[in-house]
């Protein structure tokens, strides 16, 4: 199969810092779309996968999955995109398309496994994907999803991660303008659930430890915030709320939590992936029907519709943006927490 | 307010056996119904509350919330009720009928605290709820069931409990001929949750430690049982099932059953009210969809759609009739499991 060279930034092993280096991209086939990266949002599954902190990262790592850019060349059988289109690829760039699940539009739970935009298996030139820190990316017609226009593009990119990532959630618990909703944890995740929720008619709240972040909530759009250490805050809020998105990637004691949903009422975690610490009280779960929920990402025609939810409702992500040769200490600070909320890269540092 | 004097069976103190006494009822007020209690189900709440297990037993202690009689006598504004009429009544006698909740159908989520049939507080005569372990019992009209005509009535009592909580999950969870249901748990509720979970069609599993089960589950409809303590019998049904119904009423792990939902799927709790020792994994919520929630009993509505839908598919529980002077003993057996799989009470036996 033939290929291009083309400029990337990765990692080449845990330990390393990453740096510029070639990779090879595919010549488009029948199916496929090439993408002149634009912009890259950075997401905390980045800098895991390039330091290796889940285990069975693949090196080079490559990592980036918030793919913003416009179509540069089309496969044969490719009928929905043209060249200079405006293109974005998220966190998968392939699925088994037979399964139960894939036939639903459910294609993040894939029983055969997604392929991961980075750190996948490549079917097609064997080895392992590569992410969006580069200057193109190659991929199947079925997985690229369509950019509004009217959006600013470098704000466009974390939507097609921690965008979706609330917005199927908020979906599929049926957010609407007569829910409450609250948002705990204020990052990339969190400031895209209070714009989301709030765009689809919702009362948000946000829970924080810190009254500091109460403008910052209110500024995105926050109806409330819930100060979770003030006793009265907390019982103010008991029984109150549909809907929890909880985007805290570390474990937590979700007990303070479940008693502010109301009967029927969700919390749904999307950041943290282990083993619950604090013994978990099944009180609030039976005398209210209440429920502790998962989810991961979106299928790839919820994440389409997300875009177009958001470039009618003109929603975007807050970004401070970068340069690709500042992704390194761009990582420190965010294991700091310290970015409103998402670095996006400019990926024409790249070309320098 | 009038009264009259009816005999009943309770306990004087948390170390009593329960033994007869007389208590009082109140004359039936205009929306009142008076039941002349035929049987009365014996459910695992009856001991605990007799034996103050949960704190907060009010004494003397006349349990039973699975009633079904014939109607003696009704006040002048009762509608739907003639005497002579079959009648039930289930956990709750009354609620506050104004918050959201009521209004809503949940009654057994009301925010001002359903009036449990008994322990609760009796809003007419003062004092404490007596239950159906008595010769009559005085309802408010609004919170008395119709009763089919064509089902052994005795075996209908323990529909009152045991079959609306685990009627209002599988409704609630929208259980069809499409759904694949597991059960934990075989007692007064799982062998309950089989039945129903078969009538509305769906493919019924129970989830057993122990292999000399699989019979009787097999003869109350189960289409298959899976033995949980075999590694090869759990490895089959990974990402099954649709909806667990969780039985079990002490401590235990879910996280050997939560990997056997289907993505979307969740685990019911029914039984346990407590902490839960066993660190929860967020590992198959999160990349699954799936979920872990709780459910009480089901509405006045609900407990009447259950019993026409009981009477339209002929499901009744199983049953071992005893006499009210046994119900000591019937207590000593329920906590060894010892009945299949409920045991009611001829009231008969208390005229004597
Ligand atoms: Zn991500
Ligand atoms: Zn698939
Ligand atoms: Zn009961
Ligand atoms: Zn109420």
């Amino acid at each position: 199969m033939s290929t291009t060279t083309v400029k990337a930034f990765g990692a080449e092993s845990k330990t390393a810092d990453l740096k510029e280096m070639n990779i090879e991209r595919r010549e488009v086939t029948a199916n496929d779309i090439e993408i002149d990266i634009l912009f890259c949002g950075v997401c905390h599954s980045d800098l895991h996968t390039a330091r290796n902190d889940w285990g069975g990262s693949k090196y080079p790592a490559v990592p980036g999955h918030e793919i913003v850019g416009r179509i540069s060349k089309i496969g044969a059988d490719v009928k929905n995109f043209k060249v200079g289109d405006l293109a974005g690829v998220g966190c998968m760039v392939d699925s088994c398309r037979e399964c139960e699940n894939c036939k639903q539009d459910l294609e993040q739970y894939c029983t055969q496994g997604m392929t991961g935009t980075y750190n996948g298996n490549d079917t097609h030139l064997g080895g392992h994907t590569f992410g969006g820190y580069s200057e193109k990316v190659v991929v199947d017609q079925n997985y690229v999803l369509r950019v509004p226009e009217n959006l600013d593009l470098a704000a466009v990119a974390p939507l097609l991660c921690a965008g979706i990532t609330t917005y199927s959630p908020l979906k599929h618990w049926n957010v609407n303008e007569n829910s409450k909703v609250a948002v705990v944890g204020l990052g990339g995740l969190g400031h895209m659930a209070i714009k989301l929720a709030k765009g689809m008619g919702a009362h948000v709240s946000l829970f924080s430890r810190s009254p500091e972040k109460t403008q910052d909530a209110m500024d995105l759009g926050a109806d409330a915030v819930i100060i979770s250490t003030d006793e009265s805050h907390m019982k103010d809020v008991q029984s109150k709320f549909d809907l929890i998105i909880d985007t805290v990637p570390y474990d937590h004691d979700l007990n303070e939590y479940i008693p502010t949903l109301n009967v029927n009422g969700t919390i749904v975690l999307l950041g943290f992936i282990g083993s619950l610490e604090d013994k978990l009280s099944t009180v609030p779960l039976v005398l209210g029907r209440k429920a502790i929920a998962g989810s991961l990402i979106g299928g790839i025609a919820e994440t389409q519709e997300m875009l177009d939810f958001c470039g009618e409702k003109n929603i975007v992500s807050e970004i401070e943006m970068i340069d690709m040769q500042n992704i390194n200490e761009a990582y420190e600070r965010m294991l700091k927490s310290d970015v409103k909320y998402r670095f996006v890269i400019d990926m024409k540092s790249l070309k320098n």
